[in-house]
C-alpha cells in the first residue's frame, strides 16, 4: 500500500501462475506445458534470425508480426487482417478485455473457468456474471442468451477439459448477434473442433490461440486472436495505444517456424492425445473420477482422499500438480498430460501415497 | 468503427512508429537503434538457452524474470524489489500510467517530448496538462512544480536530445514530495546523468530504462523501472492482472547476458558519442541549427529548407530519418546516430541536396 498508488491497483487481486520450480528434474505436471520439445525447424528459425552476432537484434521487429501472421493466417484459411498477434494469448486475452468486452452490460462466463478472467475483469472494471457449470461440469450453451456485454469460456474448458462440440458454439455465437463472443481455444488442438471456421460467417466471433501448448512454446509468449476484421482493428488499435512492438524478433521466427511443420505438431498432439487416454484409464483403475478430457490436462477427484493434501505429498516427491483453492473444485487435482513416462512416476507415487492411506 | 468496440477504442490515438523499410541495405537512422551488435555474450546466452533441441522453450519462462532482475539490481547498485522488468520500456511506461499516473489532478509532462505519453493517457484514461518547453527547447523544472498528479519526461528528453543535471532532477524530485517523478532515462547512456542514485533518498522517484538503445537489443524488447519497493509492487501487482509472463526465455536470458558485459556496453556508447560530436559539427558546418545532444540522435533544423521534403528526398535514397508532424517541431529532422559511414552517407546525400537547391 502506498498514497503513489493508483486507486485500480488498490482493487486487484493479481493472478497466480502455477509454480515454476527451481529443481534440476522436478515432474512438472502444473501448467499445461507439451512434454515434447518445438520442432527442429524452431531451432534453426531462431539460429538464422541470430546469425553469427545476433547483429539484427539492435534493430526493432516489424510491430505488425506481418510474416507470422501470414504464415497463421494461410494454415488456418484466413486473411491476414483477421489475424492479431500478442505477447502470449493472456496479453491477447487482456488487449480484448479492454478493446471488445467493456460495454454497460456485464460479460458472462462460467463459474470454473480459466481464473485469469475475473483478473482481467477487475483491471479494466468490466462487469462480469459467472454462470455456473451443471453438475458434470459442462456449459450449458442456453445459460448465456440472456443480455450480456460478451461471453467468454475456453473450448475446451480449463481446468476441467470438457469441450463442447461445434453445433453447440455456432448456435451460441448465432444467438447473441449484438455481443463479441469470445472461444479461447488455449487447448483446441488437443481433440476439440475450433470454430475458426465459423469466423466468416458471424462478424461477433473471436477465437483465441496460443504457441504454449500444441506448439511447445510456453517460452517465448505467442498468442493470437481470429475474427472479423473490425473485431482486429480494435485489438490493434489498442495495442498500438500500448506496446508497438510486444513480439521480439526470436519469438516470431520461432512461432513462424512451427506453424510450418505441421507434421511435427500432428505427431506430438498425438502422443499427448495417447497419453491422456492412458493415464485417464490408469487414474479410473485407482479410483478417481476423471472429466472427459480434450485437453493436454486431466482434472480428477479421489472420494476417498483430500485433494490439497494430495498435491503436498506429491510435491514432497517432486512431482507437480495443480490445485486450486476455488469454490466447487477445491476436491480435483489438474494433472498436465507429461510423457508416459512422467505419467507413469506420478501414478506410482499416487499408488503408493494411496497405498500408505490403506495401510 | 463497429458496434462491438469498447468506448475507449474510439477515443484512441495510437503511436505510430518509425518505419521499419523493407530493404536490403537501408541507411536506417530513423528508430534510435545503436549501429553495433549486441555483445558477444548475448550470442552465447541465447545459444545456450537454446541447446541443440530448444527443450526449455516448451516450459514457461521466470515469470519474475529473477534472474534479470538481480543482475540489473547489482550492477545499479540496488535491491532486486527495487527493480521491474516489462516487455520494452513502453510497456513498463504503460504499466506505470495505469499503476502510478492516475489521480485526481493531471500529470505534467513537456509539449515537446515522446510522443507516446498521450497516447498512453488516453488508453488510460489519465488527465494530463503539456509544459512549453523553453525558446532553446530545454525543459525549465521550476514549470513543475504547480500541483500534479505525476511528472514525467525523459532525460535526455527525446526527440531533442538535451539532458538537465542531476541536480536540477533532485530539486524537481525533492519539491513533488506528494507524487510520482518518471524520469524515463532511455537515453542517459550516451552522455547524461543517470538518477538512479537518488532513488535510495526519495521514495516518490521512478527511472525508466530500456535495452534497445545502449545495449543494442531493440529487437528483444527488454525495459525497466527502478524505484521504491511500494512502486515497485504497485507495477508487479498490474503486471500479474495482465500477463504473467511479459519476458520470454530468450529475451531474459539475452538481456542478462547484455548487462554482464560492461566493456562491450562501455566501447559502443563511447563511438555513438564521438560520432554524434563528428555529425553535429559536420551537420554545423552544413548550415543545420542542431540541438545540444546527450542522446544517440541529433535534433536538427536548417532555415533554408522544408524539413519534410528534406526527409522525403533523404527517403527517396533509402535514407531514413524521423521527422514529426508536430507543433513546434514540423520544421526539424530527429537524425539516429549511425556508424561513421552511415553518418557520411547521410551527409554527402545532404550535401547533393542542399547543392541541389542552391544550384
Amino acid at each position: 500500500m502506498s498514497r503513489y498508488w493508483s486507486d485500480i491497483v488498490h482493487r486487484l487481486t493479481p493472478y497466480v501462475p502455477g509454480e515454476q520450480p527451481a529443481l534440476a528434474h522436478p515432474v512438472k505436471l502444473n501448467t499445461n506445458e507439451n512434454p515434447y520439445p518445438p520442432s527442429p525447424a524452431v531451432v534453426s528459425a531462431i539460429r538464422n534470425e541470430l546469425g553469427d552476432t545476433a547483429e539484427s537484434l539492435r534493430r526493432y521487429p516489424d510491430p505488425t508480426a506481418r510474416v507470422l501472421r501470414e504464415t497463421v493466417a494461410a494454415h488456418h484459411g484466413l486473411k491476414v487482417d483477421q489475424v492479431f498477434a500478442g505477447n502470449g494469448s493472456d496479453e491477447v486475452l487482456a488487449t480484448m478485455f479492454q478493446a471488445l468486452l467493456k460495454h454497460d452490460k456485464p460479460i458472462l462466463f462460467p463459474d470454473v473457468t480459466y481464473s485469469f478472467y475475473p483478473t482481467y475483469a477487475r483491471l479494466y472494471d468490466v462487469a462480469y456474471r459467472t454462470i455456473p457449470l451443471d453438475d458434470a461440469f459442462q456449459i450449458c450453451i442456453d445459460d448465456y442468451t440472456q443480455p450480456n456485454g460478451g461471453v467468454l469460456f475456453p473450448n475446451p474448458n480449463a481446468p476441467t477439459g470438457h469441450a463442447l462440440p461445434l453445433s453447440d458454439i455456432e448456435r451460441l455465437v448465432a444467438s447473441n448477434p449484438n455481443s463479441v463472443v469470445v472461444i479461447d481455444e488455449a487447448y483446441v488442438d488437443f481433440g476439440a473442433q475450433s470454430a475458426i471456421s465459423l469466423i466468416g460467417k458471424y462478424p461477433n466471433l473471436l477465437v483465441v490461440h496460443t504457441t504454449s501448448k500444441s506448439r511447445s512454446l510456453a517460452g517465448m509468449r505467442v498468442g493470437f486472436a481470429f475474427g472479423d476484421a473490425a473485431l482486429i482493428d480494435a485489438l490493434n488499435r489498442v495495442k498500438d495505444s500500448f506496446n508497438s512492438y510486444p513480439l521480439d524478433r526470436l519469438a516470431q521466427a520461432a512461432a513462424t517456424a512451427a506453424y510450418k511443420d505441421d507434421v511435427w505438431f500432428r505427431e506430438c498432439t498425438e502422443k499427448v492425445i495417447a497419453s491422456r487416454e492412458r493415464m485417464t484409464a490408469q487414474l479410473t483403475a485407482l479410483g478417481f473420477e476423471v472429466v472427459p478430457s480434450s485437453a493436454n490436462f486431466v482434472f480428477a477427484r479421489h472420494e476417498g482422499y483430500d485433494a490439497a493434501t494430495l498435491a503436498a505429498q506429491l510435491r514432497e516427491r517432486e512431482i507437480f500438480v495443480r490445485h486450486f483453492k476455488l469454490p466447487r473444485i477445491d476436491q480435483h487435482l489438474r494433472i498436465s498430460i507429461g510423457t508416459d513416462a512422467e505419467c507413469d512416476t506420478l501414478l506410482d507415487a499416487l499408488k503408493d501415497i494411496l497405498g500408505g492411506y490403506v495401510g
